[in-house]
């Protein structure tokens, strides 16, 4: 059944188990592996390197595209297995070890890792782990439902595992468009102009002499954890999709808008839902992660391509849209993170970006990872490669939390992944405050005036006054700023009720 | 003796005095006019303009390339002309202005200016005031020691002035390249492969009719304010070539190193004059402002290729590079601060960024702007620019001020620009951190024990290892990590003697 899989003959002699496979990784490798937003992982090697560091202790520095489905990391981090870990997670296990300083994580710029991996900046991967539909008559490799990282983790290891998942359908090659900039000092620009343009080949090109092993697997990927839009993530989408009319009416963007970004996550997702509806038309995108609502716009005809690094689907949706892949497969193309995130491309295409806040600052600070300043959630992924080039950077979340006990609007924030020079649109259920071309203090006036929960709005009005009477480009009172984060950690509540 | 600087005959009617050209400005416009880093501001007009104001009271939104010299922020502040201020200021006349709140300053990285003015995120140029050593045959207008935003200001802008300064070399023209990123979304790369690429036209391209007064100048540059190294920026620079040279020797650069970028200031010109007696060759750089260094590099037989967006000397240089500027015309280029500092080629070329940091801390968050995390100094400028794109991020500073009250390396810093997402290296007079690759808490090691003054380490390690004892990726103890800030503001001192 997987010998139609292998098309280089002489591979099919290095088709082994996956404990077979999972002993070729050594004490203090460094092993890169597949997987980007839980799709497209590999599954059964990491599977059973965990089970076999339950007998025999290991350690290894472990890098992905992002985060991996299936529960492995949580198998990895129970085993021991993680010493190092980059450059985003998601998994509850991993994020316990992590804050406890058990696991050492590099939070980085999804768009950076291979960049720092090509200038030896981080160590290369000894070996790397990648899970592919298929081993072309060349013995290049081609990825499922990611590419993340895949292709260059294959180029700079010495050794490669393929997981042929045959629960995947072969159908998925061709989607796939693998671009690897050149080295420096005599690196070329990158040729892509347009979401659709297709710069790159349909899979890995290494020598075949380097795969070492091959797994056969059948196991799909983790279903996305999406919540269905309520009624403050549409309300969220309804401010997003009335500024974008303004700007449409203003000349500022067609009614095609510019290429979408969305983040993953239940908010970013139910603002992409909220298209469907809008009179926009001809969309595209050009994003990470494509999931359940790329699919439903394109159902509605209201989006023409897309282009991400992933596709993570909802358990309603996967058998649907890879069942039907040859409905989609001419309306999208799969690339590595590093091309789906680069700077150069973001900033040519002109790119909407909306990434999920888990605070921000009345100056438009935004924190993405860091409760309370201190405690990792899963990283900054991509927001940052996206923010900082985009067209509209623009960033979402409910005002409160935790019934109310939290704002998601605070005087000062306790961490900073994207700094007020980045932060174009901030939205909450409230409204949306458009920053651009404001200094500080009428940021506040914005972000206070239309993105707070009322129940915090005078609070945050009475530090905004007491701050200013102090003066400052920037106002703020320090022996204030963070306490409403300290009373959180303190109290369970920000403010006193 | 101007006439001939004029070469469309056509306009010679329209010279005019500098009070002649001001009365052309109108209460409530946007000014965009040439200045950057002190080098190529127009001179006679908004000091006419200052003069008008404190007749009759106008307001207007001015935008720059960046910092003016002779005094002019401090007289159009002083004649209240400033209600709007950006993207970046030196003076501490306006300094103070924007720390009352009396003129809003919007802090931009220096790259996005104009690409928000293209997109009309803000509000065009009404009219654009430029200095210019010649108007070419076509009209169009040769700038004088900068280019920074002056292009993009003449052609978004209804109406131009042109400012003809007699006291710059005619031979100045020939020196830059003008290039202007085609409009979204048919927009193509950068065709900037190389350091010493030339992409452009030697002079600014706009329909002669849109210049409405030229006025004719005779007044200097003003000299740039750089001090020249002492014991401190030596150990600096002397910590940052032997860096350097762990990299050649590791293989990870040749011994041109990458093409340099240096921040405009004493430490960063310290830094590169530390280059001349180091063992690396045919270096080039590709940055923001050319210093002294940069010519003292060239003359050393060093610096092969120097790309910029403006010269700003020292008294001491200036008459010998702009008296011999044919010696160094062939291994100069001056670009739009769009093109030196775009993301794009910022990243295609691998530059090493070396800018100052105002402080930064132990997880090697960096602070460039902000005194307390509420007082402007300058701006962000082009830092963020080239430190989130580098190749290496570089930030420096000596790691005491005010003869030891306060630390530049602090437990958490009170305002961030730059995460630690993009901070690569750290170094002051103490030693340097080597951060790639590393968690938040090998960061805080590396930084206390090769960065912290010996005043300030224990107490570093007394917060770092408590902030431990409490968890988290990033361990921090909330009530005490502004605490050194709020210290100095009460008592003019971060830690009690």
């Amino acid at each position: 059944m997987y010998r139609d899989r292998i098309r280089l003959p002489a591979l099919l002699d290095k088709v082994m188990t996956a404990a077979e496979a999972a002993a070729l990784i050594e004490d203090g490798m460094t092993v890169g592996m597949s997987g980007f937003t839980r799709a497209g992982e590999a599954k059964a090697v990491p599977h059973a390197l965990a089970e076999r560091a339950k007998v025999t202790p290991l350690k290894i520095s472990l890098m992905t595209g992002a985060s991996l489905g299936n529960d492995l990391d949580k198998q990895l981090t129970e085993a021991g297995v993680l010493s190092r870990r980059m450059p985003f997670q998601v998994d509850s296990t991993l994020r316990k070890a992590i804050n406890a300083g058990e696991v050492m994580f590099i939070d980085q710029h999804l768009s950076e890792t291979v960049e720092q991996l090509r200038n030896q900046q981080l160590k290369l991967p000894d070996i790397a782990v990648i899970e592919a539909v298929a081993i072309t008559e060349q013995g290049h490799i081609v990825p499922t439902t990611s590419v993340g990282n895949s292709a260059s983790f294959a180029i700079f290891a010495k050794q490669v595992i393929v997981e042929i998942n045959l629960a995947h359908n072969a159908n998925l090659e061709g989607l796939h468009d693998i671009y690897i900039p050149t080295y420096r000092p005599t690196r070329t620009p990158i040729p892509l102009v347009k979401v659709d343009d297709r710069i790159g080949s349909t899979a890995i090109p290494i020598p075949p002499e380097k795969i070492v092993g091959i797994v056969i697997t059948q196991q799909p990927d983790s279903p996305s954890t999406v919540l269905p839009p309520d009624a403050d993530t549409k309300a969220i989408a309804d401010h997003l999709i009335a500024f974008f009319k303004q700007e449409v009416d203003a000349g500022r963007m067609t009614n095609k808008l510019g290429p979408l970004q969305a983040g993953i996550g239940s908010i970013a997702n139910a603002v992409m839902c909220g298209l469907i509806d809008s009179p926009f038309e001809d969309l595209s995108m050009y994003s990470e992660v494509l999931q359940d609502s790329t699919f439903d716009l394109i159902d509605a005809g209201k989006l023409s391509f897309a282009s991400g690094s992933s596709i993570t689907l909802s358990e309603r949706r996967n058998s649907d849209v890879f069942g039907n892949l040859e409905r989609y497969k001419d309306k999208l193309v799969l690339r590595p993170q590093e091309i789906s995130n680069h700077p150069e491309v973001v900033r040519r295409l002109g790119i909407i970006g909306i990434n999920t806040a888990l605070e921000f600052d009345i100056y438009g600070n935004v924190n993405s990872t860091h409760v309370c300043g201190t405690r990792m959630m899963n990283g900054i992924g991509g927001s940052g490669d996206f923010a900082r080039n985009a067209h509209l950077a623009v960033f979402v979340t409910k005002s409160i939390a935790k019934g109310g006990a939290i704002s998601s609007v605070v005087p000062m924030v306790s961490h900073v992944d994207h700094t007020e020079h980045d932060v174009d649109i901030l939205v909450t259920e409230v409204g949306l405050a458009d920053l651009r071309g404001l200094a500080p203090r009428e940021r506040a006036r914005a972000i206070i005036d239309n993105c707070v929960h009322p129940d915090y709005r005078q609070a945050l009005n009475d530090y905004f006054t007491a701050a200013c009477a102090i003066g400052g480009h920037t106002p703020h009172i320090l022996r204030d700023a963070l306490s409403w984060h300290m009373n959180l950690e303190e109290t369970g509540r920000m403010l006193a009720v």
